[in-house]
Order: structure tokens, then sequence, then C-alpha cells
């Protein structure tokens, strides 16, 4: 039997040159997120099946989850997105944690779908977390701090748009402006969520139907489809812009303009697919033709803590998976050529393996990456071998250059040769200690 | 419902203190891989059941997987070990990948058993393997790998042993020297594996029931008993020591001796659980009496790529575990103290959160992780919590401070207080870009 040589289906492999950019893409993320004091944290990615079934949405739970039961005869999941994981871990030390709490993950996600462009069945995802703080410091915070990510990729602002909204503004504005009853405003409010997904005709109609006659006669659809044009939140209706979450919104939006961050705008649209938003929740769209999709999202969450049985918690997050990262980077020319992390590729030549040992030992000690050609191949083929692996430079080390302490170092780049003796090696090629 | 704050059985949560330990250790280890120039690589936590069915061994498989269908019908299964996966890589790219190959990983891996110390059902584990070198220089390389991790974490050889043997040898000793049928050499190799778990009588009782009458007759298990007494490869009779793979493994031996790595030895009851190992296997015990319990093991297993209908690639690797390593490193007091990562608390003293906010961001953009508390409390409380996070020091932010350039800066440690203007205060705590 001849075993396949794929992956399982909608997951990737990561050979070197896959794993170097990835490790490129994250050490960004946890150099920007911890410059805003954030703490790493990770959990079994095996959990409860219990933990999904409240908030995380029935569609994800029933459709979408890899879950199956162990020999034990438990219900366990493979977590399809972190937020019940760290709402769980939260409140399993709820009184022991010092708040603010600023922690964040970039766990590997599982959901069974079928695969397509920005969507596989494992994606990796930075997952952001501000705990502990009612005031909306925490989105202005968790929004300048994802406008930083981008910009450490080296993004522009005319790249993306940062889209917000208010689920509390939306609420009010299907039951107490609009005055559908709880079904109808669930139906409208996932109806809206599609909007951009459909014509204008199709998305009346189907609203036409989701509400009762009396709403239709009194034209509540047109009164929606005014509200849904609006472009800020002043377009809106007098009495939606005077309700507290707008004013708090616009407030935000404000202070976001002002700290330069001039992509940020109200987008009444916007409906996040978890049932566990309270209040602001936020998206972010690429701006190019080729990936207009959301590239990542968030909200606050006040709620989900309090499930475990303890107080709850104020909470703000937002989720950024790997696939549409790199797309973004990709359509936009922003990832560097990246090589090996080796150095130097070590080429010996005659019967020196010995005493060459010893000198690869050395430069090792000193800080240098080097990997040995142990195969005697001719020096050509060596070269080939090294070049294939983007390493930069190889080193040629036999008798006589071990003897005068003299050690010629080809960049294979520029095809440029040069001599050094061992300490000259270490100080030009030696790599930063962790 | 209230939903229990517990992981998944024999997982574990890693908050930031557990995470940080972690990534401590991590950290060390690709430090000293990429020294010899190995890349990492990485692939799905999902693979399908049939790669582990060949040669991973019937108890891992059959009692210690977790494997269920997917909804599309496949089986599948939570990766238990690295190596089927890694084999499975090399093929699908053997013609286009440079030999010899250096590749590792850190991988988590699942296996569903009774939790025990050293044990937990999901566990991190250092895989490391070299593809294409036939002869033991690769050997000699891995093991002088393990031999500098040991010492990265500053551990000295004597707290620890690097036991070596030859399944060749084996196989030459149980089939052509003492003329055990399969069977019975089958039966024989696992009690060996288990040789230290009993009393010697009770193993002899063992083992004559494992083989035939004539070989109890002829005194085989005596002969037997007299092998497994070996502390050195010198002590075998006559016929083993002269044996091919006996003199390719002591010529290993005196190398490593040469290269000062002096705890390396002979072990004759090594026997490695995996089926795929072909020649010499190592494995490496701590010498501390509180955990006497193998660390970490790998071998040669030049057939495995082959299993994925290509040519077969000579290959040596190992499998390191974070449980076991970190038991390790706390028993020999190896790990330092590890505070957070962010460098400075920011406290704010009054209405100042807009101009501090500009201050905060010169800082951070400069290099220096910062958190800020946003939440007015009395000063004495926000720095509790700066101490509760295990962050260095706390940056006191008022009105004064800004107009004046001048900020006083308190070691949470020491309880000495300084002041610096911005530049000093990145200067002295920007951190090292990665």
């Amino acid at each position: 039997m001849t075993l396949s040589t794929q992956p399982y289906k909608g997951a990737r492999d990561f050979y070197p040159e896959d794993k170097r950019k990835q490790k490129y893409m994250f050490n960004k993320l946890r150099q920007v997120v911890e410059r805003y004091g954030y703490e790493e944290y990770d959990a079994p990615i095996l959990e409860p099946l219990e933990i999904y079934l409240a908030k995380t949405g029935e569609e994800i739970v029933n459709e979408q989850t890899y879950v199956f039961e162990d020999r034990g005869g438990r219900k366990v999941v493979i977590r399809p997105e972190m937020t019940p994981t760290v709402s769980r871990m939260v409140a399993g030390k709820r009184q022991q944690l010092a708040y603010p709490l600023r922690w964040y993950s970039i766990p590997n996600l599982w959901r069974y779908e079928r695969p397509q462009r920005g969507r596989l069945r494992e994606h990796w995802q930075l997952n952001v977390d501000i705990f502990g703080v009612a005031s909306t410091d925490a989105e202005l915070e968790i929004i300048k701090l994802v406008s930083d990510i981008f910009s450490a990729f080296g993004a522009d602002k005319d790249m993306y748009v940062i889209n917000l909204n208010s689920r509390k503004l939306v609420d009010y504005m299907l039951n107490d402006y609009l005055g559908f009853d709880q079904a109808e405003a669930h139906a409208i409010a996932k109806l809206i969520d599609r909007l951009h997904k459909m014509e204008t005709n199709e998305f009346i109609a189907k609203a036409d139907t989701a509400v009762s006659a009396e709403h239709r006669e009194k034209g509540s659809i047109e009164k929606l489809m005014t509200i849904l044009s609006a472009n800020s939140l002043k377009d809106l209706p007098k009495q939606l812009v005077e309700h507290d979450s707008s004013k708090e919104l616009q407030a935000l939006l404000d202070i976001l303009h002002n700290n330069g961050i001039t992509n940020a705008k109200f987008d009444v649209s916007l409906m996040r697919g978890f049932d566990y938003y309270t209040d602001i929740v936020f998206e972010v769209n690429d701006t190019h033709p080729e990936n207009n999709r959301s590239m990542m999202g968030g909200g606050r969450y006040d709620g989900l803590v309090g499930l475990f049985g303890v107080d709850p918690v104020p909470t703000v997050g937002f989720g950024w998976g790997d696939v549409t990262l790199a797309n973004f980077l990709d359509l936009h020319h922003l990832l560097p050529e990246l090589g090996s992390e080796t150095q130097l590729y070590a080429i010996l030549v005659g019967d020196i393996k010995s005493q060459a040992d010893d000198l690869i030992s050395q430069l090792r000690a000193g800080g240098v990456n080097v990997a040995v050609d142990w195969s005697g191949r001719k020096i050509g083929d060596q070269i080939k071998s090294a070049e294939k692996k983007l390493i930069g430079h190889v080193i040629i080390i036999g008798e006589n250059e071990i003897s005068d302490n003299n050690y010629k170092i080809k960049n294979l780049k520029t095809g440029e040769e040069q001599s050094y003796d061992i300490q000259q090696i270490i100080d030009n090629f030696k790599t930063k200690q962790p």
C-alpha cells in the first residue's frame, strides 16, 4: 500500500519557506501586542462541547465544529474559536487576577467547512482581549493596537477600513425605533449581516417577508432602508443620533480620528456573527478589490466570563486570522524576502571532519548558525544545496584553511568572496540572542 | 447552568506565568537547533489514520490515539507523534528538497492515557530530524546537539545519561546469536524494554515462558542474562563484539567521548517503543532519583519516508517532550525567575488620558512595552496590580510630569525610585527587536 503525501483536506503543511512567513507574521504581531502590555496565554485544543453551546452561534456549533466522543464518553470539540476558552480561563482565576488584564494568544482553530479563498479548515488566529475596563478606553486601546499592527507591517491607511457599529444601537433601532418583536428583530439582524452579499431588491423582498403585515403597511422597511443608507452616525434619524449608544460611538470615532486613525468609520450594517457581543463591535476590511472580505473583527462582550458562575467582567477583544492577514500582505506586496535562519553552509574539503567539527563548534558557540554538508560531493553540488535552502553564505573548510585560520566565505546572492579568521566570522555573522 | 472552568482532563491551561516558562524553554530549544542549521516546519494536528497504521506501534494506535470520523466519513487522528507526519512531508517533495535536510518542529501531540507524572494527554515535543545522511555523522551531530541543549539550560553532565543501543545488534543477538525465532525474539524484545520495571526473577520467569523448551534446556536465557548484565560493548560475548553494528556503535561512542560527551554510554536493554527504528537508537535519562524515566529519545529510521511511495531516505531524529524537560529543569533548579514582558506599568494621576496617551505612544514607538492602568484607582492599588503581574517598574504620569518631561519610575523589586525624561526611559527600557 502506498500512503498519500497530502495533508488533511483544508489544512496546510508548513514547509520551512511557509513556516518562515508565518513566523515573520507572528513575530510582528507579538511585538506590537507586547508593546501594549499584553501577555501570552494558551490552552488545550480540545474543549468540552458545553462551553460553545451557550454563545458561539448555532451554525458554527451544529454544522462547522469538529465534535466527537472521547474514549471515556465525553463530548469534546476541537476549538473553532478562542473566546469561550479565554473566558473559561479568566473565570477560573476570577479573584486572583489583577485587572485590567491584558491577554493574547495565537491558537490554531478548526472549522469543518468547504475550503475556499480566505477560509480553511485549520487556521491560526491572533486573539487579543482586555478584561476589566468598562469604559471605551478599552475599545480605543484595542483599535489603536490594531492600527499599529497594520503600520508595523508597512500598510498605509488607504489599504484598509476599520468599520464600527454598536449592538446597543442596533437593538434600540430594531426594537424601539422600528418596533419589531424579538423574532422579527432577529431575522432582520441576520439579513443585515448579509446586506452586501445581495441586491437591494432581494434584500427588501426578504425583509418584507420577515416582518408582519402591519410593519409592511406602516413603512418600517422603508425606514430601515433609509437607516441602512447612512454613511455616518449624523445621517441617522434624530432619535437614533441622540441615543446614548450613538453618542458613545461618535465620541470614540472622534478620538480615533484625533489619533490619526482616519480610516475608522461607522457602518450601520456591521453585525458580527457571534451572539456574545453586547456593545461596540468592529471589523477591518481590505480595500483591495480582490480581498474585499472581513480580515478581522471583534467587540465588547461583557457577559461571557459570567457564564462560568463568577461575577461578569467587562471585556473587549478581537480575533485576526493568519490566512486573511497573509492574503492582505501578499496583495499589497508587504512581505519581505525571507531567507534561511542558517547563516553559513559549511563545505568540507578533504578528510578533515574532526578538525572541521572543532571549528564549527566554535562558530556556533560564538552565536553563528552553521549547517554542515556531510556528503563529500563536488563543491558545486554542495553550493547548489545551500542555494536551494536560501542560505546566505558558504564557508569552505579544508586543511590549509584550518592551519592558516583563514576561511573563504562566499555570498550566494552577490557571488562576492571574502576571507576571514574565526573571530571575524563570529563578529560578522552572529545572531542576536533571544 | 454553570459551566466548569476546568480544562479538558490531562491537558493544561497556560496562564501567562506558565506560558512564559514554556516560551523560555522553546526559545532555548529553537536557538540551539538553529545553531546547527535546522529549519522549522509545521503541519496540521489532524492526520489521516492510515499513516499511523504501518509503523507507530499497535498499542499507541489502538488504545491511545484520539481517532474519529469527520463529517465526510474520513477516519482522522489527532497526531500522537510527529515522525509519520514529517516523513509524509519529506516524501511529498522528495525530489525538490536539498539534502542533507535538517528540520525541526515543536508540535503539540495527543495521547489518550491516564494522566500521571511526566505523562499528560497533551504535550508539546521538540522533533529534530536530519534526512539524507547514511553515515553516523548524522548520529554524532544529533547527539552533540542534544548535549548542547542541556548545556544551554545550564545542566551539568552528571545530571543526565545518554544511553545508546543498536537495533541491528539486538536483532543479531536475538536471531543469530541466541537463535530465537521471530515470535520469540519479538516477545523477548518487549520484555527487555521493561527490564528495569521488574525484579530479575520475574524477568527470568517471563523470559522462560516466552521461548521454547529447547531454548530453556540449552541455556539461552542464561546467555541472555549475561548479555543484559553488560555495562559496555566490550563486556559482550566476543561474537557480538565483533559484529559490524557493535563496532560502529563503539566508534560513535569513542568520538562522543573525545568530544567531551562523557555521559554517553552503551545500554543493551534500550529498545525504544516504536517499530520504525532500524539501527542506532538513543535515550536520555535524568539521574535525579525522583525523575528516573526516559526524558527524550530517538534513533535512525531509514524506512519511513519510503512508505509513501518514494525512494527511502536515511533519517536520524529524536523527540523531546516539554513535560519531561520541565520536570528536569525544576528538579535541578535550572529555571530562572521569569518576569513579565511588560517593562512599565503606567499609572495616570488626574484627568490626563489624552496627553498620557501621546507620551505612551512615544515610549512604545521607541521600543518600550507599556501597559496602562485605566482604572483611576488609588495609586497604591494600581501598584499592587503591577506587582501581581510581575511587571518590573511603574511610571507615574501626571500633569506636572508631562509639562516638565520628568517622570518618576519605581523599581518594584528593589523599591528604588529614579527620574528620567522620555529619551532616557526609551534608552533604559527598550526591548531588543526580534
